[in-house]
Protein backbone atom coordinates (compact mmCIF):
# COMPACT_ATOMS: atom_id res chain seq x y z
CA UNK A 1 0.00 0.00 0.00
CA UNK A 2 1.39 3.44 -0.68
CA UNK A 3 2.13 5.33 2.28
CA UNK A 4 -0.20 8.54 3.01
CA UNK A 5 2.33 11.58 4.19
CA UNK A 6 -0.31 14.33 6.01
CA UNK A 7 1.68 17.84 4.64
CA UNK A 8 0.98 21.71 6.06
CA UNK A 9 -0.61 22.57 2.21
CA UNK A 10 -2.17 23.27 0.38
CA UNK A 11 -0.02 22.20 -2.84
CA UNK A 12 2.39 24.57 -4.29
CA UNK A 13 3.87 25.43 -0.45
CA UNK A 14 7.64 24.99 0.75
CA UNK A 15 6.16 22.15 3.13
CA UNK A 16 4.61 20.48 -0.01
CA UNK A 17 8.23 20.45 -1.43
CA UNK A 18 9.86 19.16 1.80
CA UNK A 19 7.11 16.20 1.71
CA UNK A 20 8.04 15.34 -1.75
CA UNK A 21 12.00 15.43 -0.89
CA UNK A 22 11.46 13.22 1.83
CA UNK A 23 9.26 10.89 0.18
CA UNK A 24 8.80 11.12 -3.62
CA UNK A 25 6.70 7.39 -3.56
CA UNK A 26 4.14 8.34 -1.45
CA UNK A 27 0.04 9.90 -1.46
CA UNK A 28 0.35 13.26 -0.16
CA UNK A 29 -2.83 14.86 1.54
CA UNK A 30 -2.33 18.51 2.00
CA UNK A 31 -4.34 20.15 5.55
CA UNK A 32 -4.77 23.51 5.97
CA UNK A 33 -3.20 23.71 9.24
CA UNK A 34 -0.44 22.35 11.25
CA UNK A 35 -3.00 21.33 13.86
CA UNK A 36 -4.73 19.75 11.38
CA UNK A 37 -1.44 17.64 9.84
CA UNK A 38 -1.66 16.21 13.49
CA UNK A 39 -4.83 15.05 13.56
CA UNK A 40 -4.70 13.40 10.21
CA UNK A 41 -2.17 11.33 11.44
CA UNK A 42 -3.37 10.64 14.94
CA UNK A 43 -6.29 9.67 13.11
CA UNK A 44 -4.86 7.32 10.98
CA UNK A 45 -5.77 9.24 7.23
CA UNK A 46 -2.06 9.34 7.02
CA UNK A 47 1.02 7.43 8.35
CA UNK A 48 3.28 10.52 8.67
CA UNK A 49 2.66 14.38 8.77
CA UNK A 50 5.10 16.92 7.36
CA UNK A 51 5.64 20.08 9.25
CA UNK A 52 7.73 23.41 9.63
CA UNK A 53 9.71 23.82 12.90
CA UNK A 54 12.04 26.39 12.47
CA UNK A 55 13.86 28.36 10.21
CA UNK A 56 16.85 30.05 10.00
CA UNK A 57 15.56 34.13 9.72
CA UNK A 58 12.21 33.58 11.52
CA UNK A 59 13.10 31.60 14.26
CA UNK A 60 10.95 28.68 15.61
CA UNK A 61 7.60 27.83 14.35
CA UNK A 62 5.63 28.39 17.69
CA UNK A 63 2.84 26.85 16.46
CA UNK A 64 4.56 23.49 16.20
CA UNK A 65 6.31 23.59 19.33
CA UNK A 66 3.21 24.64 21.08
CA UNK A 67 1.33 21.60 19.70
CA UNK A 68 4.82 18.95 20.48
CA UNK A 69 4.43 20.37 23.73
CA UNK A 70 0.57 20.71 24.84
CA UNK A 71 -1.40 18.66 22.22
CA UNK A 72 0.19 16.15 20.63
CA UNK A 73 1.06 12.16 20.99
CA UNK A 74 2.71 11.87 18.00
CA UNK A 75 6.67 11.69 17.95
CA UNK A 76 9.46 12.80 15.12
CA UNK A 77 10.14 10.60 13.68
CA UNK A 78 12.92 12.26 10.83
CA UNK A 79 14.14 16.14 10.14
CA UNK A 80 14.86 17.79 6.87
CA UNK A 81 16.24 21.18 5.83
CA UNK A 82 15.10 22.55 2.91
CA UNK A 83 16.68 26.17 1.21
CA UNK A 84 13.75 28.75 0.59
CA UNK A 85 14.03 30.05 -2.52
CA UNK A 86 11.69 32.60 -3.24
CA UNK A 87 10.35 33.45 -6.65
CA UNK A 88 8.73 36.24 -8.37
CA UNK A 89 5.13 35.28 -10.38
CA UNK A 90 3.17 36.97 -12.58
CA UNK A 91 0.66 35.90 -15.01
CA UNK A 92 1.45 34.32 -18.17
CA UNK A 93 2.95 37.08 -19.90
CA UNK A 94 2.87 39.32 -17.37
CA UNK A 95 5.31 41.87 -17.10
CA UNK A 96 7.41 43.22 -13.99
CA UNK A 97 6.78 46.93 -15.39
CA UNK A 98 3.26 47.03 -14.91
CA UNK A 99 3.11 45.21 -10.94
CA UNK A 100 0.83 47.38 -8.68
CA UNK A 101 0.03 44.37 -5.53
CA UNK A 102 2.58 41.99 -4.88
CA UNK A 103 0.82 38.95 -3.02
CA UNK A 104 2.57 36.76 -0.31
CA UNK A 105 2.34 35.13 3.25
CA UNK A 106 3.09 37.26 5.67
CA UNK A 107 6.65 35.85 6.47
CA UNK A 108 7.70 35.60 2.38
CA UNK A 109 6.93 39.19 2.50
CA UNK A 110 9.22 40.09 5.06
CA UNK A 111 12.26 37.81 4.15
CA UNK A 112 11.74 39.89 0.51
CA UNK A 113 11.07 43.15 1.67
CA UNK A 114 14.39 45.14 0.36
CA UNK A 115 13.98 43.46 -3.19
CA UNK A 116 9.98 44.69 -3.25
CA UNK A 117 11.19 48.15 -1.89
CA UNK A 118 13.97 48.33 -4.87
CA UNK A 119 11.89 46.48 -7.65
CA UNK A 120 8.27 47.74 -6.67
CA UNK A 121 9.12 50.92 -4.69
CA UNK A 122 5.01 52.20 -5.67
CA UNK A 123 3.11 48.66 -5.75
CA UNK A 124 1.21 47.51 -2.61
CA UNK A 125 1.90 44.45 -0.47
CA UNK A 126 -0.65 42.27 0.36
CA UNK A 127 -1.32 39.68 2.63
CA UNK A 128 -1.63 36.07 1.90
CA UNK A 129 -3.08 33.01 3.73
CA UNK A 130 -0.11 31.02 2.43
CA UNK A 131 2.68 31.05 -0.73
CA UNK A 132 0.00 29.09 -3.06
CA UNK A 133 -3.08 31.07 -1.97
CA UNK A 134 -1.14 34.00 -3.25
CA UNK A 135 -0.93 32.62 -6.37
CA UNK A 136 -4.36 32.51 -6.89
CA UNK A 137 -5.02 36.11 -5.49
CA UNK A 138 -2.43 37.21 -7.94
CA UNK A 139 -3.90 35.56 -10.91
CA UNK A 140 -7.85 36.81 -10.33
CA UNK A 141 -6.01 40.32 -9.53
CA UNK A 142 -7.99 43.33 -10.92
CA UNK A 143 -4.70 45.44 -10.79
CA UNK A 144 -1.64 44.29 -12.59
CA UNK A 145 -0.28 41.77 -9.98
CA UNK A 146 2.90 39.30 -8.51
CA UNK A 147 2.80 36.69 -5.95
CA UNK A 148 6.36 35.80 -4.10
CA UNK A 149 5.95 31.88 -3.87
CA UNK A 150 8.10 28.71 -4.56
CA UNK A 151 8.75 28.25 -8.02
CA UNK A 152 6.39 24.59 -8.11
CA UNK A 153 3.88 26.75 -7.45
CA UNK A 154 4.12 28.35 -10.88
CA UNK A 155 3.39 24.94 -12.52
CA UNK A 156 0.52 23.98 -10.10
CA UNK A 157 -1.14 27.28 -10.66
CA UNK A 158 -0.05 28.15 -14.24
CA UNK A 159 1.77 31.09 -13.76
CA UNK A 160 4.86 32.46 -14.71
CA UNK A 161 8.48 33.10 -13.10
CA UNK A 162 9.93 36.26 -13.52
CA UNK A 163 12.93 36.19 -10.99
CA UNK A 164 14.42 33.41 -8.91
CA UNK A 165 16.31 33.79 -5.06
CA UNK A 166 14.64 36.97 -4.71
CA UNK A 167 15.03 36.51 -0.79
CA UNK A 168 17.06 39.61 0.61
CA UNK A 169 18.86 37.23 3.18
CA UNK A 170 20.75 34.22 0.68
CA UNK A 171 21.08 31.78 3.71
CA UNK A 172 17.32 30.97 4.44
CA UNK A 173 16.19 27.39 5.20
CA UNK A 174 13.57 25.79 7.35
CA UNK A 175 13.81 22.73 8.79
CA UNK A 176 10.80 20.68 8.97
CA UNK A 177 10.04 17.50 10.89
CA UNK A 178 7.90 14.18 10.23
CA UNK A 179 5.39 13.64 12.54
CA UNK A 180 4.78 9.96 13.07
CA UNK A 181 2.90 7.91 15.65
CA UNK A 182 6.73 6.02 16.76
CA UNK A 183 9.95 7.68 16.40
CA UNK A 184 12.94 5.88 14.33
CA UNK A 185 14.94 3.23 15.33
CA UNK A 186 18.51 4.14 15.99
CA UNK A 187 20.95 4.24 13.50
CA UNK A 188 24.20 5.72 15.21
CA UNK A 189 23.84 9.24 13.42
CA UNK A 190 20.44 10.71 15.47
CA UNK A 191 19.40 13.30 17.75
CA UNK A 192 16.38 13.58 20.29
CA UNK A 193 14.20 15.88 21.17
CA UNK A 194 12.82 16.87 24.16
CA UNK A 195 10.66 18.92 26.52
CA UNK A 196 10.71 19.78 30.40
CA UNK A 197 9.04 22.09 32.93
CA UNK A 198 9.52 22.79 36.71
CA UNK A 199 7.54 22.59 39.38
CA UNK A 200 9.37 25.62 41.09
CA UNK A 201 10.16 28.96 39.30
CA UNK A 202 14.33 28.44 39.91
CA UNK A 203 16.07 29.19 36.72
CA UNK A 204 19.03 27.31 38.89
CA UNK A 205 17.22 23.94 37.68
CA UNK A 206 18.01 24.46 34.02
CA UNK A 207 21.58 24.69 34.81
CA UNK A 208 21.49 21.83 36.47
CA UNK A 209 19.17 19.92 33.67
CA UNK A 210 22.09 21.16 31.23
CA UNK A 211 24.95 19.86 33.56
CA UNK A 212 23.09 16.17 32.96
CA UNK A 213 24.12 16.22 29.28
CA UNK A 214 27.35 18.40 29.78
CA UNK A 215 28.81 16.12 32.32
CA UNK A 216 28.28 13.29 29.99
CA UNK A 217 29.59 15.04 26.77
CA UNK A 218 26.21 14.68 24.99
CA UNK A 219 26.20 18.32 22.50
CA UNK A 220 22.99 20.15 22.51
CA UNK A 221 22.45 21.32 19.16
CA UNK A 222 19.53 23.56 20.33
CA UNK A 223 17.94 25.14 23.59
CA UNK A 224 14.79 26.92 23.55
CA UNK A 225 12.39 27.98 25.68
CA UNK A 226 8.13 28.43 24.97
CA UNK A 227 5.91 30.01 27.85
CA UNK A 228 4.17 27.10 29.71
CA UNK A 229 0.79 29.01 29.37
CA UNK A 230 -0.16 29.12 32.81
CA UNK A 231 1.79 32.65 34.20
CA UNK A 232 4.14 35.02 31.99
CA UNK A 233 7.56 34.13 33.75
CA UNK A 234 7.25 30.74 33.73
CA UNK A 235 8.55 28.15 31.30
CA UNK A 236 8.53 25.08 28.99
CA UNK A 237 12.28 24.45 28.05
CA UNK A 238 12.82 22.59 24.98
CA UNK A 239 16.37 20.70 23.92
CA UNK A 240 17.89 19.14 20.68
CA UNK A 241 20.62 16.76 21.23
CA UNK A 242 22.93 14.60 19.55
CA UNK A 243 22.32 10.87 20.40
CA UNK A 244 19.08 8.24 20.12
CA UNK A 245 17.35 8.22 23.58
CA UNK A 246 17.87 4.54 23.86
CA UNK A 247 21.86 5.32 23.83
CA UNK A 248 23.02 3.95 27.12
CA UNK A 249 24.49 7.45 27.95
CA UNK A 250 21.57 9.75 26.92
CA UNK A 251 19.18 7.07 28.65
CA UNK A 252 21.62 7.77 31.71
CA UNK A 253 21.41 11.32 31.25
CA UNK A 254 17.15 11.34 30.88
CA UNK A 255 17.07 9.55 33.87
CA UNK A 256 18.61 12.30 35.46
CA UNK A 257 16.13 15.40 33.96
CA UNK A 258 13.13 12.99 35.23
CA UNK A 259 14.60 13.54 38.80
CA UNK A 260 15.16 17.19 38.19
CA UNK A 261 12.16 17.86 36.29
CA UNK A 262 8.32 18.13 37.22
CA UNK A 263 7.38 17.49 33.39
CA UNK A 264 9.23 15.54 30.55
CA UNK A 265 8.38 14.70 27.23
CA UNK A 266 10.63 13.53 24.72
CA UNK A 267 9.48 14.35 21.43
CA UNK A 268 11.05 11.39 19.59
CA UNK A 269 14.90 10.23 18.02
CA UNK A 270 15.59 10.55 14.93
CA UNK A 271 18.42 10.76 12.14
CA UNK A 272 20.33 13.91 11.87
CA UNK A 273 18.93 15.16 8.18
CA UNK A 274 23.11 16.03 7.65
CA UNK A 275 23.73 12.66 7.84
CA UNK A 276 21.25 10.89 5.73
CA UNK A 277 20.59 13.88 3.60
CA UNK B 1 8.72 70.26 29.03
CA UNK B 2 6.28 67.16 28.51
CA UNK B 3 7.88 64.09 27.81
CA UNK B 4 6.81 62.59 25.06
CA UNK B 5 6.40 58.82 24.34
CA UNK B 6 6.31 56.35 21.01
CA UNK B 7 4.36 53.37 21.66
CA UNK B 8 3.34 50.50 18.84
CA UNK B 9 -0.13 52.10 18.22
CA UNK B 10 -2.73 52.97 17.43
CA UNK B 11 -4.79 54.25 20.17
CA UNK B 12 -7.33 51.20 21.40
CA UNK B 13 -4.53 48.81 21.40
CA UNK B 14 -2.94 46.90 24.52
CA UNK B 15 0.42 49.03 24.09
CA UNK B 16 -1.58 52.42 24.68
CA UNK B 17 -3.51 50.71 27.91
CA UNK B 18 1.02 49.95 29.15
CA UNK B 19 2.27 53.26 28.03
CA UNK B 20 -0.67 55.24 29.49
CA UNK B 21 -0.26 52.91 32.61
CA UNK B 22 3.44 53.94 32.29
CA UNK B 23 3.06 57.63 32.42
CA UNK B 24 -0.43 58.92 32.62
CA UNK B 25 1.12 62.46 31.77
CA UNK B 26 3.04 61.76 28.90
CA UNK B 27 2.40 62.78 25.56
CA UNK B 28 1.52 59.42 23.76
CA UNK B 29 2.67 59.35 19.92
CA UNK B 30 1.13 56.38 17.98
CA UNK B 31 3.82 54.26 15.79
CA UNK B 32 2.65 52.03 13.14
CA UNK B 33 5.18 49.22 13.77
CA UNK B 34 7.80 48.19 16.30
CA UNK B 35 10.85 49.51 14.55
CA UNK B 36 9.59 52.53 13.63
CA UNK B 37 8.75 53.46 17.88
CA UNK B 38 12.83 53.12 18.02
CA UNK B 39 13.48 55.19 15.27
CA UNK B 40 11.20 57.88 16.88
CA UNK B 41 13.29 57.77 20.21
CA UNK B 42 16.78 57.04 18.46
CA UNK B 43 16.02 60.27 16.33
CA UNK B 44 14.77 62.36 19.44
CA UNK B 45 10.95 62.57 17.97
CA UNK B 46 9.96 60.88 21.09
CA UNK B 47 12.36 60.08 24.69
CA UNK B 48 11.11 57.22 25.27
CA UNK B 49 8.97 54.22 23.31
CA UNK B 50 6.50 51.11 23.92
CA UNK B 51 6.45 48.24 22.98
CA UNK B 52 5.25 44.49 23.67
CA UNK B 53 8.44 42.00 24.27
CA UNK B 54 6.61 38.99 26.00
CA UNK B 55 2.60 37.08 26.13
CA UNK B 56 2.52 34.80 28.47
CA UNK B 57 0.42 32.32 26.31
CA UNK B 58 2.37 33.56 22.59
CA UNK B 59 5.60 33.63 24.15
CA UNK B 60 8.42 36.23 22.91
CA UNK B 61 7.55 39.22 20.03
CA UNK B 62 10.16 38.24 17.85
CA UNK B 63 10.37 41.51 16.73
CA UNK B 64 11.07 43.82 19.82
CA UNK B 65 13.78 40.67 20.42
CA UNK B 66 15.48 40.99 16.96
CA UNK B 67 15.27 44.35 16.76
CA UNK B 68 17.07 44.70 20.03
CA UNK B 69 19.63 41.91 19.29
CA UNK B 70 20.28 43.10 15.63
CA UNK B 71 19.15 46.79 14.84
CA UNK B 72 18.84 49.17 18.08
CA UNK B 73 21.20 50.62 20.50
CA UNK B 74 18.70 51.55 22.52
CA UNK B 75 18.36 50.37 26.08
CA UNK B 76 15.71 48.87 28.01
CA UNK B 77 14.87 51.50 31.15
CA UNK B 78 11.65 49.74 32.59
CA UNK B 79 9.36 47.00 32.45
CA UNK B 80 5.54 46.30 32.84
CA UNK B 81 3.29 43.71 33.10
CA UNK B 82 0.10 44.38 31.91
CA UNK B 83 -3.42 41.49 31.86
CA UNK B 84 -4.93 41.23 28.69
CA UNK B 85 -8.90 41.54 28.92
CA UNK B 86 -10.37 40.92 25.01
CA UNK B 87 -13.56 42.22 24.72
CA UNK B 88 -16.20 41.96 22.38
CA UNK B 89 -17.15 45.05 20.60
CA UNK B 90 -20.25 45.95 18.18
CA UNK B 91 -21.95 49.00 16.83
CA UNK B 92 -23.65 51.20 19.61
CA UNK B 93 -27.30 49.37 19.49
CA UNK B 94 -25.76 45.70 18.14
CA UNK B 95 -26.74 42.83 19.53
CA UNK B 96 -24.54 39.42 19.29
CA UNK B 97 -27.78 37.26 17.75
CA UNK B 98 -26.88 38.79 14.44
CA UNK B 99 -22.96 38.43 14.40
CA UNK B 100 -21.86 37.06 10.90
CA UNK B 101 -18.28 38.38 10.91
CA UNK B 102 -15.60 38.73 14.05
CA UNK B 103 -12.70 40.86 13.61
CA UNK B 104 -9.55 41.14 15.22
CA UNK B 105 -5.72 40.92 15.16
CA UNK B 106 -4.81 36.97 14.65
CA UNK B 107 -3.24 36.83 17.70
CA UNK B 108 -6.51 38.05 20.03
CA UNK B 109 -8.51 35.87 17.43
CA UNK B 110 -6.59 32.88 18.61
CA UNK B 111 -6.27 33.74 22.22
CA UNK B 112 -10.67 34.07 21.97
CA UNK B 113 -10.96 31.31 19.80
CA UNK B 114 -13.14 28.63 22.38
CA UNK B 115 -15.76 32.29 23.02
CA UNK B 116 -15.77 32.28 18.95
CA UNK B 117 -16.21 29.09 18.10
CA UNK B 118 -19.18 28.33 21.52
CA UNK B 119 -20.60 31.64 20.72
CA UNK B 120 -20.54 32.67 17.16
CA UNK B 121 -20.41 29.03 15.30
CA UNK B 122 -21.22 30.17 11.81
CA UNK B 123 -19.42 33.78 12.09
CA UNK B 124 -16.57 34.07 10.35
CA UNK B 125 -13.45 35.40 11.70
CA UNK B 126 -11.04 38.41 9.58
CA UNK B 127 -7.78 39.24 10.37
CA UNK B 128 -7.17 42.75 11.00
CA UNK B 129 -3.56 44.89 11.01
CA UNK B 130 -4.67 45.49 14.90
CA UNK B 131 -7.52 45.17 17.57
CA UNK B 132 -7.99 48.93 16.62
CA UNK B 133 -8.05 48.44 12.75
CA UNK B 134 -10.37 45.47 13.62
CA UNK B 135 -12.48 47.94 15.21
CA UNK B 136 -12.99 50.48 12.44
CA UNK B 137 -13.61 47.59 10.35
CA UNK B 138 -16.54 46.03 11.94
CA UNK B 139 -17.65 49.48 11.95
CA UNK B 140 -17.64 50.23 8.17
CA UNK B 141 -18.65 46.24 8.06
CA UNK B 142 -21.54 45.64 5.23
CA UNK B 143 -22.80 42.33 7.10
CA UNK B 144 -23.45 42.27 10.90
CA UNK B 145 -19.97 42.00 12.49
CA UNK B 146 -18.44 41.94 15.74
CA UNK B 147 -14.45 43.23 17.18
CA UNK B 148 -12.42 41.94 19.62
CA UNK B 149 -10.46 44.73 20.88
CA UNK B 150 -9.29 46.14 24.58
CA UNK B 151 -12.50 48.10 26.57
CA UNK B 152 -10.49 51.34 26.03
CA UNK B 153 -11.14 50.43 21.93
CA UNK B 154 -14.88 51.24 22.19
CA UNK B 155 -14.31 54.82 23.99
CA UNK B 156 -11.79 55.78 21.24
CA UNK B 157 -13.76 54.37 18.08
CA UNK B 158 -17.53 55.08 19.43
CA UNK B 159 -18.39 51.60 19.65
CA UNK B 160 -20.47 49.06 22.48
CA UNK B 161 -18.66 46.62 24.86
CA UNK B 162 -21.05 43.89 24.42
CA UNK B 163 -18.88 41.24 26.95
CA UNK B 164 -15.65 41.56 28.53
CA UNK B 165 -12.86 39.20 29.31
CA UNK B 166 -13.64 36.56 26.14
CA UNK B 167 -10.04 34.90 25.91
CA UNK B 168 -10.35 31.86 26.94
CA UNK B 169 -7.45 31.30 29.31
CA UNK B 170 -7.64 33.06 32.01
CA UNK B 171 -4.18 33.83 32.86
CA UNK B 172 -3.52 36.21 29.37
CA UNK B 173 -0.85 38.83 30.64
CA UNK B 174 1.90 40.77 28.22
CA UNK B 175 5.26 41.91 29.27
CA UNK B 176 6.02 45.72 27.93
CA UNK B 177 9.49 47.49 27.43
CA UNK B 178 10.29 51.05 27.63
CA UNK B 179 13.51 51.63 25.08
CA UNK B 180 15.16 54.45 25.76
CA UNK B 181 18.70 56.01 25.43
CA UNK B 182 19.97 55.23 28.70
CA UNK B 183 18.71 52.22 31.20
CA UNK B 184 17.99 52.77 34.56
CA UNK B 185 20.35 53.90 37.45
CA UNK B 186 20.44 50.76 40.25
CA UNK B 187 17.15 50.85 42.77
CA UNK B 188 18.43 47.24 44.53
CA UNK B 189 15.61 45.42 43.32
CA UNK B 190 16.36 45.11 38.98
CA UNK B 191 16.86 43.43 36.12
CA UNK B 192 19.08 42.98 33.34
CA UNK B 193 18.85 42.01 30.24
CA UNK B 194 21.57 40.83 27.68
CA UNK B 195 22.85 39.00 25.01
CA UNK B 196 25.06 36.86 23.19
CA UNK B 197 26.58 34.23 20.69
CA UNK B 198 29.58 31.86 20.19
CA UNK B 199 31.99 32.39 17.30
CA UNK B 200 31.91 28.21 17.60
CA UNK B 201 29.34 26.15 17.16
CA UNK B 202 29.99 24.57 20.94
CA UNK B 203 26.50 24.66 22.77
CA UNK B 204 28.78 22.93 25.84
CA UNK B 205 29.62 27.17 25.77
CA UNK B 206 25.64 28.24 26.73
CA UNK B 207 26.53 25.67 29.93
CA UNK B 208 29.42 27.36 30.60
CA UNK B 209 28.05 31.09 30.75
CA UNK B 210 25.25 29.95 32.53
CA UNK B 211 27.83 28.48 34.87
CA UNK B 212 29.34 32.58 35.64
CA UNK B 213 26.01 33.34 37.12
CA UNK B 214 24.94 29.93 38.13
CA UNK B 215 28.38 30.06 40.98
CA UNK B 216 27.75 33.40 41.62
CA UNK B 217 24.01 32.61 42.61
CA UNK B 218 22.77 35.02 40.45
CA UNK B 219 19.39 34.43 39.29
CA UNK B 220 18.27 33.85 35.51
CA UNK B 221 14.75 34.70 35.02
CA UNK B 222 14.68 33.99 31.16
CA UNK B 223 16.63 32.08 28.83
CA UNK B 224 15.62 32.42 25.31
CA UNK B 225 17.46 31.63 21.97
CA UNK B 226 16.96 33.70 18.69
CA UNK B 227 18.31 32.44 15.07
CA UNK B 228 21.38 34.31 14.21
CA UNK B 229 19.73 34.97 11.16
CA UNK B 230 23.50 33.65 9.00
CA UNK B 231 22.88 29.63 9.24
CA UNK B 232 20.53 27.92 10.43
CA UNK B 233 21.00 26.11 13.99
CA UNK B 234 23.13 29.01 15.62
CA UNK B 235 21.84 31.25 17.52
CA UNK B 236 21.73 34.28 19.26
CA UNK B 237 20.87 33.40 23.18
CA UNK B 238 18.95 36.03 25.44
CA UNK B 239 19.30 36.09 29.40
CA UNK B 240 16.78 37.94 32.04
CA UNK B 241 18.84 38.01 34.89
CA UNK B 242 18.01 39.33 38.96
CA UNK B 243 20.16 42.40 39.38
CA UNK B 244 21.57 45.53 38.12
CA UNK B 245 24.80 45.41 35.56
CA UNK B 246 26.01 47.57 37.58
CA UNK B 247 26.12 45.34 41.24
CA UNK B 248 29.91 43.87 41.58
CA UNK B 249 28.84 40.52 41.35
CA UNK B 250 26.72 40.94 37.89
CA UNK B 251 29.92 43.08 37.22
CA UNK B 252 31.99 40.01 37.71
CA UNK B 253 29.61 37.74 35.93
CA UNK B 254 29.41 39.82 33.13
CA UNK B 255 33.47 40.15 32.73
CA UNK B 256 33.39 36.37 32.75
CA UNK B 257 30.98 35.98 29.94
CA UNK B 258 32.58 38.54 27.74
CA UNK B 259 35.65 36.16 27.98
CA UNK B 260 33.84 33.37 26.58
CA UNK B 261 31.10 34.59 23.98
CA UNK B 262 31.91 35.91 20.52
CA UNK B 263 29.47 38.70 20.74
CA UNK B 264 27.58 40.22 24.06
CA UNK B 265 25.23 43.21 24.25
CA UNK B 266 23.82 44.49 27.70
CA UNK B 267 20.52 45.39 26.94
CA UNK B 268 19.86 47.31 30.02
CA UNK B 269 19.09 47.44 33.87
CA UNK B 270 15.79 48.35 35.13
CA UNK B 271 13.66 47.99 37.60
CA UNK B 272 11.60 44.90 38.28
CA UNK B 273 8.06 45.49 37.54
CA UNK B 274 6.66 43.47 40.71
CA UNK B 275 8.74 45.52 42.64
CA UNK B 276 7.99 49.32 41.02
CA UNK B 277 3.93 47.98 40.70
Amino acid sequence: MTKRVAYFGPAGTFTEAAALRYDPQAQLLPFSSIAAVAAAVDAGMAEEGVVPIENSLEGSVTDTLDLLIHESHLCIRHELVMPIEHCLLVRPGGSAQEVRVVYSHPQALGQCRRFIERCFPKAQAVAALSTAAAVEEMLQSQLPAAAIAPSRAAEIYGAEVLARGIQDHPSNSTRFVVLAHQDHPPTGRDKTSLCFSFEEDRPGLLYSVMGEFASRSINLVKVESRPNKESLGRYVFLIDLEGHREDPIVKEALHGVRAEASMIKILGSYPRYADWA
